[in-house]
């Protein structure tokens, strides 16, 4: 079988750069474009040093350019680039897999209140599936243009879907908590706040209350529950680069014991490759999943307040973004989904 | 006037050693009794380099001498030691600050369920004073026992306990989400989780509905509110070596703004030396508190689900313990409450 | 061609699990053997998240049943271990690649002498190959017994070892100032040092002068020097997990400029896979190098003082542990040296 | 006795707000101008919240107000700043305490090729004296100008200078390996090498051989050895905030044991309030230096290379830079020389 030729815009950044990284090696896959404005000119390895031996040169992104050199291209960029790439990409009979948050909300008026921009191309909105392989396998399957989740949105998701589709828990009253790595705010951040003097040994709530991954967890809760949920959300940084934890509490919808919740997040999981449910004796980290596309889970009845307390832990840059991204292109090429993913990560 | 003779059981301890380090350089306070059972006939700056020129040996603790050449003595020890210790001492007229959770708890069955120990001195529970100044000021003024709050009480009382009592919002349904630093689990927790190559760039969840903090928030909450209050509480540690970041939900009783909310605990606060509550334009961050009595808040209406998100930050050593110590050692002997405790913390 | 079958002794240590990490993706290997006495009966993946879908039960090290079920042991063992099981393995025609220190020093007393213990198979000494491939790759090819290097030993030689064989540096007066991650003493040397809140935002000097790595480094330098070479070697903690950067400091023997010295780097390590020698644009970072085989060097001339300066960095379980030992048994089974350790590390 | 009134320039850069927060438990210091151009209108607790109470209102820094206001002035300001404003400080009869470089070195033309910068009062050069008290006590006390040493030079002065004055070292052949905390890049260094995501889990060396601070390290010791001294010395940084610890080799001038050796320390340290020299028991360690004017040695004889290796370990904002430029004030003030210098810094 021929290899898939992948272009990617943005290469340089963090998601860009996991997503080379974990290509690199997909063994269907050919790096045949790498797009970075920074750095265009520069060898890839010159930029990242841990990264050898592959397709060096970096090149501003040229959407023509890349349509004629790829199959399937994944835009590494940031919200507002990817809805003017992706049509002319999408014309030329090339499959898009966006790791901007431009396809994810199907509501484009809520798309254009959080982001502060007019969408460019809401005719392909709807079109667009949103990446979470575990939600959306189906659609995955024709689709031309993956909108690949926010890394906030993965892990709750993943955490709290089996049991608000089981009814298990009520729609009314989840509060999702989240305490993530750096890398999420990615390499052009750099700031005083991210400076390590300042954020080494401390930690912060950010955007309480008015996050951009609200809405989309609200969107795929709302269709996993058939009825509109609201959910409060808080993401925090912590001093890792990598992972998040995710805290969900719902509301019990009847008496259920710990085992009883996890079975029903084992069942909902049977025969997904990257999910692990974790029994009663133990509880999920972050670092075992970093540089995996793993997502570890686990969950406890709080019988004295009634509700579910789900914990998720995933590799921000891996399940939480290009780890899902490569598992859509498998599921969209009718490649083993686990293709080029199944390297664990490094521990410790 | 004389100095207060101040004795610290436990004194090698990350508690303990805080309490050292604040009342080394207090002014009212000579400290006239170090005990220590691990380093017992150490000098104090060998195991704690960081600390000169303070009395050096390291004695084992023993309450009769402790009471002849103190006026006060800190019991910095475990669960299970200060219901034994502190009759002896307050019989021989001594005041007694108990960094255990022995006296905590005002009904002993729960003590002893979630401690799994028979409480050897039930008759004082009710006499010790639950030792946050910001809610108990008037008692601890005469009293002899003080309990000091859990850590992650302390950050938790803090942050909700004004809207509670204002009912601002609801006294059902709330969620505490705490994260800790490392110090929190004390200096004998020697262990592989705690491990540097383990914990670095990870972070979990830990004894999920079921913390030993969990009723003590509780009661306190309980008698803020006039009725049993029930709430959700996770802990996680992060890797951070001081510092609590808490998160609390709560529904709102009635419609609030963020202004208002933070009106209401600005007000509540008025007049408080430790506590600083934030405007709009900012939220607490743990670092700044680090080796500080200070607690900082933000609240922030969560208006979609209709609940207010409060945010506190303390040093879990310091407002979470040692710090709160201090204060209520002061009040407790008429002294001004901040005396000892002007300095900043460190920072960066 | 059939795989290698390869047990491994002691893989629930850093270096053990990271030979299985390693190995479970090489293409040429069978995993057949996981030895832990810890963590006897347990699965890989409980005491190990981060490996999933490996032969997953952990035995007892037997060498009798491992010589049976494998063509290769790697014995990720603790000093004094390795020179009782070799013995067994090597009559039962087995290849053996060793982690401990028993058979890298050919000569015996000063073994004796530095890990204060009688050595059980002298005989075998002179015939282990030092298993550094840049230095004894002609060697390993036909080796029975390879002794894979100490993680510092591996960082110095690689840094120091060309300019010392090409005379550019004289052979008196070198000093190795080595900074190393946490993971370099191991997952059993569990203490109150390593205790989180005590490490981090720590690091000392330790063992100074007389670290045991020190006799390994001067054998392999008088042998690349034809004649004694003594070093000063001081290691050093820093709060990282993984990584060793090694600062050499040399005198010139002639003048050099910068470039000159790496030019002798470069042509020395022309066609090594794994060694990357920097221009004068950029010096080795360790984190680049974390999770893969890589080590990254520069060199300046610190021309007032008439010195070469030279950095090695390398991940002190990859290139300065189980990669090496990949590579090792990649070169005594004939097979290409690159093979199963193409993969890069993770970054950031 | 009336209070001196202190001046900040540069009050909201790492090292100046470090001597705010020393300066403003001062028993004997009112500080009376906070000057800052970045923050200059913002109120101080805004900028760093763990400072409260304190005259609060930022200005930029303007000498002649400043003059009229102060008795003293610290300039915590870059490289080129100072010659300009101290000048008018010192004709206005002002102490000058500087923590820039540029009084530091007594040969301009040295000055000038390592700081690419023409000095603009060269005629003070030989005024200012040299602060660090260890070395220039005596000086002290008259003057009206001192440059703080550079934060790597204390370190390593005060490890080998009394080594080289009493000739137990030879004068040719001192390597300085020094590893430094991120904030002594300080706070306006906010670029991609110190982003946490990049720098957390790494180290590097920079400016290897041609680092500024190496001629500030030569002056002085050929001023302690009587004849030219050439060093070389290397920078490390790595992810700590506080910190450096540095390494010595130097040659024995005649056979030496590591007790001889710190016996010479420790009777030149006599006396001296911040130092400390640890025995054969123990090494140096940053972190309990951390928020102090301490500096922790010890020293090994390593007997093979016929060397002497000290440690030193100081905090780079304490000893390193703001609390030796609080004991210069004091000197320069008749003051105790402790003053306001006397607490702990903070540990764990």
């Amino acid at each position: 079988m021929e290899k898939i030729r992948v272009a990617v815009a943005g290469a340089t950044g963090y998601g860009g750069v996991e997503a080379v990284r974990l290509l690199a090696h997909h063994p269907q896959v050919e790096l045949s474009f790498l797009g970075s404005e920074t750095y265009q000119g520069q060898r890839l390895d010159e930029v990242y040093p841990h990264l050898q031996g592959l397709p060096n040169r970096l090149e501003p992104f040229e959407p023509d350019e890349a349509a004629r050199r790829a199959d399937a291209i994944f835009l590494a960029v940031h919200a507002g680039h990817s809805m003017k790439l992706a049509p002319r990409l999408l014309e030329a009979g090339k499959k898009v897999i966006d790791f901007s948050p431009d396809f994810r909300l199907k509501d484009v008026k809520v798309y254009e209140q959080y982001y502060k921009v007019s969408h460019a191309s809401p005719g392909l909105v709807e079109e667009a599936v949103y990446g979470l392989p575990e939600l959306h396998r189906e659609e995955l399957r024709g689709a031309r243009l993956a909108a690949v989740p926010g890394c906030y949105p993965a892990g709750a998701l993943l955490a709290i879907a089996p049991l608000l589709r089981s009814r298990a828990v009520k729609s009314d009253g989840i509060v999702i908590d989240s305490k993530s790595g750096v890398s999420g705010a990615g390499r052009t951040s750099v700031s005083l706040e991210y400076h390590f003097p300042e954020l080494n040994e401390d930690m912060w709530a950010y955007q309480v209350a008015n996050h951009r991954h609200r809405p989309e967890i609200e969107q795929e809760l709302s269709a996993v529950a058939g009825k509109e949920v609201v959910v409060s959300f808080t993401p925090h940084v912590v001093p890792v680069t990598r992972g998040i934890l995710t805290t969900v509490y719902a509301h019990l919808a009847r008496e259920a014991s710990s085992q009883e919740l996890a079975s029903i997040l084992r069942d909902a999981y049977e025969g997904e490759p990257f999910l692990r449910v974790f029994d009663e004796s133990r509880l999920p980290r972050v670092k075992p999943t970093s540089g995996s596309n793993f997502c570890h889970l686990a969950v406890r009845a709080d019988e004295r307040a009634g509700r579910a307390i789900v914990l998720s832990a995933i590799d921000n840059l891996g399940k939480g973004l290009a780890g899902t991204a490569v598992q859509c292109l498998n599921i969209m090429f009718g490649l083993p989904e686990t293709m080029g993913l199944e390297h664990p990560g490094i521990y410790p």
